[in-house]
């Protein structure tokens, strides 16, 4: 399905809760949904299946932490070809343990089905540490900023969809969250989520949500603006605390790269193409 | 897989979450995931766009109504094959809306993506009206009853099978969920689920959980008891409950089946071959 198929689809639903990284329940809780499907978002061959399963969570806790909350309960569908072992199921809960222990949240129901293929939805209810990073709050003016590198993920997949192996520590393979990055800065920025689509096509969602145009003052390459899966921060700030997150980067070892100014009015246009292949 | 495969997965997670329809959480909300996939739990022939929607929300609210509960917030993951027209997915999101409407609850978030088939996996939260309604509460000599007639469900997918058609109004479509029912015997029962694998299952599940046993005083027929996706009440109360029980179902229009006693220890097994097809 296209991507205009999709938005048209969640277009039918009109609820104010939909169009952040997750719905904020109550004024406290965060809820996110994410799949994580065979042929769709992975192929078996490049991935073990902890690994699939811990990735599987990783990119729902992502939105947790982008969000400014502290993952606390899952649900699981997991649909299992018919064809797996024993050991094949231990090597998939594994991942999912890992997972828990790792984001230091509980896996408390879902639903366990035999399918033709292997394909995840995870659900992850997390509860805010504060004020919410949101998509809406970026203000003309802000700095623009992402953090640490971008690009490797689009270049290991584009390796993997080749028949090529890429290493086990690729972040294509394991996301590296900035849980740490994210708390410490939350309530120094006024927007902001995680990139899973591709840092252009993020710049659109904030450009959106916000109301905002955005002043590049360095140059992103496409083969970085549209890599996805990168779950690095995307994240704008005003100038008065440039300082203040400068430090807590340095401090923590995280690299910023500024790279826009956030103006009035004018309509940001994502140009890639869609991520999933 | 077999439903042993099921369970060996299920049972590498050790919470203590685990084990009821729905996950209490902090004590007052309820969650619940169920997957509705094509090919496993249904055919694409057999029903409406719209009707596969929303049985997929109907059995996730049934659920959180057989714990004491009400819907608050729903998520859905929905994969979508390629090639449906924006007509499909306008019918899809219609059946999604109507079960909004009817189960008064709002969908919050989720994920929409491709996929070879219709795949669906629902989210639904809810917060507990009172005492939560589980499989662990029963005690040696509750009475055991059943709400309405049970047997239509397997009927009709057994003609679906066959390649016959059914009602429009046929429980297997549209299940037909005891909201009020429920609420009102809430506090004079010890211990219910919903009935989505088979009595016979369910009755497994609550001999497991509260450690009894069972006398049957009235012989219920395969055709019966091993008819799944039924999502009547099955529960147990104590003698002294009977009276207000049977004056809530009378003035409800529910029919209620008295059919077994729980006694001390005894396990019971469930019989029944596996419900999906």
């Amino acid at each position: 399905m296209k991507k205009s198929m999709e938005s048209y689809f969640i277009n039918q639903f009109k609820s104010k809760y939909i169009g952040d990284d997750g719905a904020i329940l109550d004024g406290k809780s965060v809820v996110v949904q994410d799949a994580f499907f065979e042929n769709i978002h992975f192929k078996r061959e490049w991935f073990s299946l902890d690994e699939i399963a811990y990735k599987s969570v990783a990119v729902n806790v992502s939105d947790i932490y982008s969000m400014n909350a502290t993952p606390q309960y899952g649900l699981l569908t997991v649909a299992i070809p018919k064809n797996y072992s024993k050991s094949d199921l231990q090597l998939l809960a594994s991942g999912f343990k890992r997972a828990e222990k790792d984001f230091k949240f509980e896996i408390v129901g879902g639903d366990t089905i035999s399918n033709s293929k292997l394909d995840i939805s995870v659900t992850v209810i997390g509860k805010l540490r504060g004020k919410p990073i949101l998509r809406s709050g970026a203000k003309s003016g802000d700095f623009v900023a992402y953090t640490e590198r971008l690009g490797s993920t689009k270049r290991d997949l584009e390796k993997l969809l080749k028949g090529r192996r890429v290493d086990r520590k690729s972040r294509f393979i394991k996301p590296q969250l900035q849980r740490e990055f994210i708390y410490r800065v939350a309530k120094y920025i006024n927007s902001g989520l995680d990139i899973s689509d591709g840092l252009f096509s993020e710049l659109q969602h904030i450009s959106k949500s916000s109301r905002v145009g955005f002043r590049v003052t360095k140059k992103i390459p496409r083969q970085i603006g549209c890599s996805g899966e990168e779950y690095q921060l995307l994240f704008t700030y005003p100038r008065r605390n440039s300082r203040i997150i400068k430090a807590i980067a340095k401090n923590l070892g995280v690299k910023i790269t500024v790279f826009a100014q956030a103006i009035k009015g004018r309509k940001y246009q994502n140009r890639c193409n869609p991520h999933h292949f």
